[in-house]
């Protein structure tokens, strides 16, 4: 492994060797429905808290994407996993049945290319055979947790965007497989000073724009080097501001730049306004959707960047601004 | 690097260049109170709420720990940092004034030694020259989010512990320095089935006990290895539930078995029951007194088995057991 300016170049390439998306009902019937593993109709997937339906959604892709690459969780070194609960507990306690060596993150949204980021680290440095790396979130745990309980019926302001309940999870190898992971650029906290918590892309964005500025100076890569450039989830209106930054500095990566957040719903039937968010948002996309797709030769290089907004509710009631980080995985097909 | 049963060998000994710690007035007060970098009298650090104050305390640590290793914020490559409160704000709101490529982690009170942990396989593999890892907590923050608000007057039960005011840091380096880290043992999630949120002992013990298992199996080294195995903060409960349980296993670690909830706090005269806890409590107790100790001779080899109860009152209102977990790492000094 290499590090040019904070951008990872991993000598030994780790292989994705599998992935599962498992997604709930308004997700599955969104356009990108048909690409999921599973659509649960039922919010508590049979539990009785959302809290623990949302680690159930985690444990159900972690089995799917073992179980495609023909694994048992014994098989696995490690686990990478995070979310969006507070103090993470979706993904703790989907950990705790796996029984294997488990290192939990926080990136907010951003979570999924943490996880596979420093899966990736662990795997190029020798670390073990088999990385688990997995994501999820929950629309009415995160609503309860963040904003209002669903019974109030809040109003949601144009900005704001829909928590995808649902969960990704990929299984990192050191075994020759198509997909590969070449380097990587981690992200830095970044934060311009907007306090709405219902705006999330707004904040996200001049991080995602940071990574990538970091990303192709670091690798000398020409803008048009990725068939996609993939972002977490700013949705429409961080798509839009990010867009609008590039074009200020000359760039223009609008051709090939997608959006999880966007992707994940349809904006005019299904009243997500900005689209989608959360820790599964772009779990979900990358793994239910994007990966199959470079299997089938839709894309051969793309560059995840997932995005993540660091705020707290506590901090959003104390005035603060809202820090945020993208961090940014090149995954290429060979 | 190489993983034998779940422990990382450390090919190139990440050293620990240097460390900071920064406590509050009750810690300054208590038996290591004349080890600790700076005691701070004030709880709020001049700030107006106690989450500003926790990541102003996260912010020290890492300034002193940078200053004594005479780098700048920009020699660093990466930070490593989390903390207890929701979102890991107190470290996303530290890390956003660093400006330097930042990994959020979630470890509850284990977070210091999943940091040094990661840090280390960072460096090991050539992911970069200096790695920041600094971990927080602050009593009156976490009183407010995990129990009940201090105007409140709740009463204590014996086993619970006390949120340690504080943090440390420590800067990881390529370089040689006296003291280094061979391997690390990465934790499971154990869960034996507490439910009580105020015995975070009584649920972390055996989660420290099954990483240590795991770590002399996979070494081979002698109980005796260690002058000093280092618990997190399992307390006064937590500690000889722990003893108890290599007993009925017929061993006896209790010679060299210190814990820094206990050591933090005067158990007779300071009023903290079961001991100090949080992130910020191993992290000041090994940034502040053992590895300065270390360079004075007291100590040649210590095992820091930090230990975190992953729980959330959110999950502990529904009645879940607390799943926890125990990294331990293996630091030398030549």
């Amino acid at each position: 492994m290499k590090n040019i300016n904070s951008t990872l170049i991993f000598e030994n390439k780790p292989s994705i060797a599998s992935f599962g998306a498992v997604v709930g009902k308004k997700e599955g019937e969104g356009p990108l429905g048909k690409y999921f593993d599973l659509c649960e109709n039922d919010a508590y997937l049979g539990k009785k808290s959302w809290e623990q339906a949302e680690s159930g959604f985690l444990g159900e892709s972690m089995d799917i994407a073992l179980k495609k690459a023909s694994l048992s969780k014994d098989n696995i070194d490690f686990v990478l996993s995070g979310d969006l609960m507070n103090q993470c507990t979706s993904s703790g306690y989907a950990a705790r049945g796996l029984e294997r060596p488990f290192f939990g993150l926080y990136g907010a949204c951003s979570t999924m290319a943490e996880s596979l980021l420093l899966g990736s680290v662990l795997l190029d440095g020798g670390g073990g055979d088999y990385i688990l790396c997995a994501t999820g979130s929950h629309f009415c745990s995160a609503e309860k947790q963040f904003r209002t309980p669903l019974e109030y019926g809040g109003q949601r302001t144009p900005t704001s965007q829909w928590t995808v309940t649902g969960s990704g999870a990929a299984v990192l190898s050191r075994k020759e497989c198509p997909i590969k992971i070449d380097c990587a650029t981690v992200g830095r906290v970044v934060d311009w000073g907007i306090k709405d918590a219902n705006n999330m892309g707004g904040a996200m964005a001049p991080a995602f724009v940071d990574t990538l500025n970091r990303h192709f100076k670091a690798t000398n890569r020409p803008l048009d080097y990725y068939d996609l450039i993939l972002s977490g989830d700013l949705g429409h209106t961080g798509k839009s501001i990010a867009n609008e930054l590039f074009h200020k500095q000359k760039m223009d990566i609008s051709r090939y730049f997608e959006d999880c957040g966007v992707l994940i719903f349809d904006k005019e039937t299904q009243d997500t306004h900005s689209g989608g968010s959360g820790c599964g948002c772009s779990a979900s996309v990358l793994c239910g959707y994007i990966l199959p797709e470079m299997l089938k030769g839709k894309y051969r290089r793309i560059l995840f960047a997932a995005t993540g907004a660091l705020m707290s509710p506590t901090l959003t009631m104390q005035s603060e601004t809202i820090p945020s980080i993208s961090h940014a995985i090149s995954i290429t097909i060979e």
